[in-house]
């Protein structure tokens, strides 16, 4: 490497990070940011790193990683009924990379500002070695008392998920050069699309603020998230397979929808609503043009979720990706 | 590896990282968290992260490598004048650990929960293979309208540093096989654990808020860092090198001090005080019990610190530590 070919990190921020920055941070000329939390809402918090090798892959479009980096956080935000704000952003990069990868990037960062009325509120870079990882902490605005939780479902409500579940994770399979029969290339090319970024249902915050007595993102896992939204509230669930949105052409097979339903990186939201609210709910969801189905019930109980198949109980080996393990002592 | 043997990620979470869980981290049960912002205080946001074999070493001690993660976050605070209140922890984890790695790890959390009043908001874990990273975004309080800057320093106001500088690097380096002569071991092994815990003068956040007129934290030299402050400050800056409160026994040799003062890692604090407020900053520092010593002043220009050792002008061949290089286009 010769010096004179060189960007340094404050060039790097100077020419591509700088313009993203928005009120409170100050032009990223600052050691942290000032946030302001208006009158009458609650300022709502959420964490979530993207890692290479795990969430993106080494030759996925930098933009595409950005926008992956983003939304899994903001799919947090939509499913506790906020509204985004402003994140920060730390990149810690694992290979040398030029200025193309950082500015486009920092494109994809500025295609989802527009989109989602974001802004950056500062970061920071280290050059590590290994695989390349982003880990974004986002903050969202919700209605003073408004923001919606994992607990509060009672047994009745019923389950809703939005948009589709397993695209991502056959997106991932294809790349990984799994070839699904009945689909064309086309299809396929969609479901790796998925993969590489995903659509959270942000227009359905107020849905979920109004409505729902339970709500979080399907990022994991559909059955294992559904587990984890039952136990917080104190409840068990039914899920019905064959009412949860796949993608076409790979429902036929049984072990591709106990991998659909399983394998994350969906980031849409599962809610419980009410019957009450049901009706309200769909005519809210279908108002701000999110896609939702109803797919089963949250019930009494302490068990696991309960899958069905056309009526009859599927048997599943995973329920969720596992992020991480630790030997016991 | 066994099943039978391995915690998973929500085991972890429940035996370890819950118990750090504050107020409106919903015991870390839910996506995200509510951050209440009390009346009269300005949130203040920063992001830093560290990685392996860049921050830390992957045989440090893990309670120490927790608290490297959180208080390089929290010098950024206590520069800005703001009070340390929460965090959000993002861990990619590089190999597999064991849970005594991380019920140390998050022993070295609950220690500086103790020290510093800070609760755990949120998390997020990941195994991603290659070095472990730690990205923290820490959430801190300041008097409204009362945040310190970058900029605001004027030609004239005298350049304070905190604590030691170069301790850090120097402790680094003997982790790598350097023998400094004229240091006994007891020496070097203080200057290590100063590379492993760095100690912010978190109590000299009131001393800046009413007599800084531009302050930052000393993270990745001070030179560049001063250049930083400086040029923000739309300032140059004279440094005198003997001024400099450096560890004891290296600061008879230029190359070692020249090292020093550039390596970064320090997590001091630099002050612009102007010469009116001097006494009374020197008086509000001591009162916290905060060391602070008068480095050198902001001048009139737009040129890099001038760096002076003895009255005559060190040459330096790089001003602070890059973390971040990319090639060119």
């Amino acid at each position: 490497l010769k010096a004179s070919v060189a960007l340094d990190e404050l060039a790097i921020i100077d020419r591509y990070f700088r313009p993203l920055a928005g009120e409170g941070a100050f032009a990223l000329k600052d050691d942290a940011a000032r946030l302001h939390v208006p009158p009458g809402r609650d300022l709502v918090v959420t964490t979530d790193l993207v890692a290479e090798g795990v969430h993106f892959r080494p030759d996925d479009p930098p933009a595409s990683i950005a926008r992956k980096a983003l939304r899994v956080n903001l799919s947090d935000l939509a499913a506790k009924a906020a509204t985004p704000l402003a994140y920060t952003l730390a990149i810690a990069f694992g290979r040398r990379v030029d200025e193309r990868w950082i500015e486009s990037f920092a494109a994809g960062l500025r295609g989802d500002h527009e989109r989602y009325g974001l802004t950056l509120l500062g970061g920071d870079t280290s050059a590590a070695g290994g695989p390349t990882m982003i880990s974004i902490a986002a903050f969202g605005l919700a209605p003073r008392g408004g923001m919606a939780h994992r607990f509060g479902g009672r047994p009745g409500d019923l389950l809703f998920v939005t948009g589709m579940i397993g695209a991502a994770v056959a997106g991932l399979a294809i790349l990984e050069g799994e070839r699904f029969e009945g689909i064309d290339d086309a299809a396929r090319a969609q479901l790796v699309a998925r993969y590489r970024e995903p659509e959270p249902p942000m227009r359905l915050a107020s849905a979920i603020a109004e409505h729902a007595s339970a709500a979080m993102d399907v990022s994991d896992g559909l059955v294992g998230d559904c587990d984890k939204l039952a136990a917080a509230s104190e409840c068990s669930a039914i899920i019905d397979a064959e009412r949860v949105p796949l993608p076409l052409g790979l429902a036929h097979d049984v072990d591709i929808v106990s991998r659909l339903i399983t394998g994350g990186d969906d980031y849409e939201i599962l809610a419980a609503i009410p019957p009450s609210k049901a009706e309200a709910f769909r005519a809210a969801a279908s108002a701000a043009g999110v896609a939702v189905a109803e797919i089963g019930t949250l019930t009494v109980g302490k068990e696991r979720t309960e899958v069905r198949l056309r009526g009859r109980p599927l048997t599943l080996y995973r329920r969720a990706y596992i992020h991480l393990q630790a030997d016991k002592r």
